[in-house]
């Protein structure tokens, strides 16, 4: 079955349950019954939920072989908690774990292992990068991934898609009741924003810290009320790797020409009006439309509302230039984030469900203006890809890119024409990530291209002489450049599914064969 | 059958499924599994979710008769919500509504006139006064009212054991999409902790505001991610009757004795070191502990670690002196307790579920040291009533009562003797609101008297000198005073039921006959 990005669905999994995606707005306005989390009735008081160690914890939420564990990604490649937490899990004996993690990433590479043996054989995440891509494009986990986006994945607990059994819940503060900060231990992570709907769904929440401070620790991300056992741990990760330094504006011209060019779109546009809202990946180009965005509202003599998403340094000091009502934060790419949202009152922490789950009544990105972002590649249907690389492998993540795109009145798209020897604009991605409805420009170093479902973009930029061309134009400069790429050789057997942000499939990824280590 | 206080709970009600109360923590420990709350798929952006009147909000909600409708009481005895609501329920011509309020108040005596025409059918609420009150005494109420404390609101919409099929949410500001925050506007109330609740639980949500704001509203005390409509009115409240003016000492010397002998018994405890919490009302003598203390405190240079509760001035006051560590806040008295947590960064807000409710995984009342509260009455075996007065008219509110003595360590008792011509300390309370099991101690102008279950606290207090009677003592002197109460006439029909915490039957009010108005 063809769903409405063209992808086939495999029959097995539509006997399984599964739906095809049906379009960006394909369930909008239904009414949902949520889940019934399960909680405890504390009327007895007790003064305390530590426990003395990670397993102790597990012991006592009853982990047991087939059960769903979780975990958030605020400590990037810095994190800890998975592999401690797994360590132990494995050291248990236990088996059959299925791992729902907000996102997976370089720091988790012994979790190929466990893959590979057996005892993980559920994964769904947003990331999967490194070793875990590999084994898993190999075929080596028992089940298919489930690779959502950050929204999507709120939906997915929330409407009771994955059930968590437990959730840990790394911090790098907590008090004695499990009231946990992204800010004031040894390892701050800004927000915890991603970690919210675990605490609120799994049946049981362990929260591990490296900083035990008094109670109650407030105002908290996640809330006492929600945690069962709290442990502490000499480390939960390495600070160092957690948050880079503060980004530096890229330097490359490449970079340079294309963020201006993607400020010249903007500005073209009827909503670069005093009061708009934006969003910016963390990539090189993407931060440098701070730059040059910068400028033209100053001409203008307008300010952003709201800056939101994953935070940066740049958007936190052009909000100290009193260019930016507030920021509205969901996780931190930089120190520079985190030492704003420690002292700066308009500096706001939301759960990622507030950000981007479709399955609330108005998420933050229904409000969004302008959102930039990145792609491994962008197809001829302005259909997105950034899981797979032109090999077939697993490593990326959808994240909130998927969301955006879906809420933003204008989705730019920001990527160099051609990587090496891989022309990013091609004719069909490797697996769609986010649907070319939602996708309304592309920019590149050779030129830009509007999607033509939205001649109102075309007709501003034609308004305001911001040259473009069709992204058939695009594409076949880019195969003229490097050639058209090599057509992938898969087995049948679907190792991913990529959901879309309603819980239907966008795309299947499948075993990668012969596949060379 | 006789409940765990004594009490006859009728078979009637034990038929419908209710169960009689089995003591303070007869369901301590058991997982539950809360309601799966509605919610609406929004995938499509809107840019504004403001309807033109509360008619049509109520309209678009789809209300009809035998629905449930619910509002919270931070405006106390200004607010507009209610009548402004129910004058347009009256209007359209619907029927068999239930009210499930956080509280009811003065200012909601025009739903006694509903009640008398069978608009409204139900009414589930912590206070019950006025005009209000003397309807549903007088049988007039179709159902029995059922009757809680603030914890126990929350696990009843938790559990589900009422749904609220549209919450009306009065805000002093909101934005366009329902985020909303207790102060910025015309009519502050400092905080909105016990609607959180019905905006998570409710079908429907209805913010009604009368100060829009610029999106996003944040920090939100509730959030736009769980409301479907806005409306803006002239005027949500009075804000003189909102918040009484900042609350001065009492001069009354009975008063300044009761406080002064309270601290004396607080100082007395083990609890009474470097990081205790506390938590008194709102009534002259409570308020003047806060008084008594202080130089107690100093003199053992100690620091309390958190105030909780409804919150006047003079804990604020004693904040600013640096006594108090931070203050955690679920409800303003007064407009020094507003101004307070508008700039003071260690003044929190949280959520009615957080302060009290007793079937989450460890609410704040279970941290509690101390808890100062007052009675209308008490009685030789402890129990307390707070909700019917000595004609047996319901005329009070648990309230937090029984949430906050369930939980503390020490929960102590400030009240007069006699009042007028009542026995404040009597044989057997009109109605019990608070078990015994929960009452630690209680303070009169005549004397101290200790829980006989407390035999550590009657050691504490003999330790330290401090003299105490028994609580027969105090009943006799009472009755030696003012005369023993003459037996209240009641009728079978039940007409409220005073539920507890965690769901049980801790008592029944009956139908007052004769009653003259």
């Amino acid at each position: 079955m063809l769903n409405a990005v063209g992808r086939e669905i495999p029959e097995e999994l539509i006997a399984q349950g599964w739906k095809p995606y049906a379009g960006a707005h394909a369930r909008d306005g239904q009414y949902i019954k949520k889940q019934g989390p399960r909680t405890r009735i504390c009327e007895k008081p007790r003064e305390s939920k530590i426990v003395a160690s990670i397993r102790e914890a597990i012991t006592a939420c009853g982990l047991k072989d087939g059960m769903t564990v979780s975990f958030h990604h605020h400590f990037r490649d810095g994190d800890f908690i998975v592999n401690m937490v797994m360590k132990e899990i494995v050291a248990l004996g236990l088996k059959d774990i299925t791992i729902a993690a907000s996102s997976l990433g370089a720091a988790h590479d012994p979790v190929a292992q466990y893959i590979e043996d057996g005892v993980v054989t559920g994964l769904q995440t947003s990331g999967i990068r490194g070793r875990m891509g590999e084994v898993v494009s190999r075929g080596k986990l028992k089940t298919p991934a489930i690779l959502r986006s950050h929204g999507g994945r709120v939906r997915a607990i929330e409407e009771g898609d994955v059930h968590i059994d437990v959730a840990f819940i790394g911090s790098p503060t907590s008090d004695e009741y499990g009231n946990c900060r992204a800010v004031g231990g040894k390892s701050d992570c800004g927000v915890l924003s991603y970690a919210v709907v675990d605490s609120e769904y799994a049946d049981k929440v362990v929260v591990i810290t490296d900083t035990l401070v008094p109670y109650p620790n407030f105002p908290a991300s996640i809330h006492g009320v929600n945690v069962d056992y709290v442990v502490k741990v000499d480390e939960i990760g390495d600070p160092k790797k957690i948050a880079s330094a503060a980004a530096r504006m890229t330097q490359n011209p490449r970079d340079l020409m294309m963020a201006e060019a993607t400020a010249k779109v903007m500005a073209a546009t009827p909503w670069f009006k005093d009061g708009f809202s934006f969003q910016t990946g963390a990539g090189g180009p993407s931060l440098a439309v701070n730059r040059f965005i910068e400028p033209l509202m100053r001409e203008r003599g307008i300010t952003m509302s709201f800056a939101i998403g994953g935070i940066a340094g740049p958007i936190c000091e052009l909000q100290r230039k009193g260019l930016v009502g507030c920021i509205v934060d969901t996780q931190d790419f930089d120190t520079g984030a985190i030492d704003d949202i420690r002292a700066n009152p308009r500096h706001y922490e939301i759960s990622a469900g507030e950000y981007a789950n479709p399955a609330n009544k108005g998420a933050f990105v229904n409000k969004l203006d302008f959102v930039i972002l990145a792609a491994l590649e962008v197809d001829v249907d302005f259909n997105v890809n950034v899981i797979t690389g032109s090999d077939g492998v697993l490593r990326g993540a959808p994240g909130g890119h998927p969301d955006t795109a879906a809420g933003a009145k204008c989705t730019v798209i920001v990527t160099p024409l051609t990587r090496g020897r891989m022309a990013t604009v091609c004719e069909r991605v490797v697996t769609v990530t986010t649907p070319g409805e939602c996708v309304d420009v592309v920019v590149t170093d050779y030129g830009v291209a509007v999607n033509p479902r939205r001649q109102d973009i075309v007709d501003c930029l034609d308004r305001a002489g911001v040259a473009h061309v069709s992204i058939k134009e695009l594409q076949e400069k880019a195969y003229a450049l490097v050639g058209r790429p090599d057509p992938l050789q898969w087995n049948d057997k679907v190792v991913a599914i990529l959901e879309a942000r309603d819980g239907t499939i966008l795309d299947v990824v499948c075993e990668i064969e012969p596949y060379e280590m």
